[in-house]
């Protein structure tokens, strides 16, 4: 099923619902307390305002984890999963703009297949990883390469304010194994691969980061980019898209 | 004024209180809301199980902020403040057990001024700095060192469960231009130092990071630690003490 969070017409509340067609459904509880049961009320989904789909306490996202990438960033391979943090702060759902920052001047946009954890997690193995997994959305892990370079540490080039899109949906039965993964830029197709290239695979990745640190519910792993990364300005759209999914569609400013 | 967050004997609910001499009395706030006024509900604070002082949305450390230090790892210092994140499942109060992890042979403790953030802060001046802060507490920024130098990322190595002891208390009434700062391992003094040795100072910290990511209340930025970190293993016992603030105890298991 697709899982949205979103404001009602005229409401600043947010509520989860189950999209079916054109249309969302408001659900009796959080998605994360257990059986998720949508309501007779229903609105039409271009009449409610998306949000990112969770309210994640941590965001951890892996790098260097598609071969052609780390070769195009000139970075060599990790033996492990390489992680790192955004922090919450940077989460906008999809149709909210991304911001330039004014420190940077080469901020980048980078496609990937979120993990959406749905209950809490310490010390799992990779065969009880699905257990823990709610579903599956898209991520943009906007990144200002310039000071990603400058710092080593990719911790101030992944975090500022609005450099966390999330969305638009969680789905919640998908297979992420071999999933067609790719993103636009003011309509043209920039990144164009696939999750089976994902070098640490979805279980591996849950299990090696439950071992480090409790995941919650709502929480997100991101999953890593493939080959095709670049340059967005003022003015540019840009989209990520997830066989199975949906589009993730941002403005830049 | 000492802010503690605690629960009441018997209790698992948390409350805020203010302490003075040995008891503490609840205050009927948060004491990010505002005005902090304390009850006549009064505990011995022998009585009470003290949390960490306030529960942060994210922690925001600072690298490399000691010269000393830099020196003691073999790292250049950075231009400009060097962050990275610890994530909140890592939060442990005082007298709370530091875990060392399976994957790591190498864990240090690192004593910490850490700031803590009273209102939301974006894009603030060094000026106006402190019209953002609540106060100021104790931080022992724990961290895998065989981690840190094989990931090159910071991020694994600092965000096991338990790697974020915080407390004892927040004080509100504090220049931390120059207080003594001391860490101590089974009683001997291990790091000794002043927070006049910070490179990059708490006005300039907040207002660079929240230029960056904006600062929720109950928000953490730890400013760096001085030379004298070291290894700890279980039986251990560490504490952070830091001038105008307070001993944080934490055993090691």
């Amino acid at each position: 099923m697709k899982l949205a969070r979103f404001q009602r017409p005229g409401s600043r509340d947010s509520v989860y619902g189950i999209c079916q067609g054109e249309t969302v459904s408001v659900i009796v509880a959080s998605p994360f307390e257990g059986l998720i049961v949508g309501s007779s009320e229903t609105y039409p989904l271009d009449k409610v305002n998306l949000l990112a789909p969770c309210e994640p306490t941590k965001i951890v996202a892996v790098g260097l984890n598609y071969v052609d990438h780390a070769r195009e960033l000139g970075m060599p391979l990790p033996d492990e999963p390489l992680i790192f943090l955004k922090p919450p702060s940077a989460v906008i759902g999809t149709e909210d703009h991304i911001i330039i920052p004014e420190m940077s001047n080469q901020v980048e946009y980078e496609a990937e297949l979120a993990v959406v954890i749905g209950r809490k997690a310490s010390g799992i193995s990779e065969s009880e990883a699905y257990k823990y997994i709610l579903g599956f959305t898209c991520i943009n892990d906007v990144t200002a390469r310039d000071l990603q370079k400058r710092d080593i540490q990719f911790t101030r080039s992944k975090s500022f304010d609005t450099f966390c899109p999330l969305g638009p949906y969680i789905e919640t039965e998908l297979d992420p194994s071999s999933l067609k993964i790719c993103s636009y830029l003011n309509g043209q197709l920039r990144q164009d691969s696939s999750t089976d290239n994902l070098i640490h695979k979805v279980p591996e990745l849950v299990s090696f980061i439950s071992r480090i640190m409790t995941l919650e519910p709502g929480d997100i792993i991101a999953t890593g980019t493939p080959f095709g990364v670049g340059r967005i300005v003022a003015g540019d759209e840009v989209v990520v898209e997830i066989e199975g999914i949906g589009r993730l569609v941002n403005p830049v400013r």
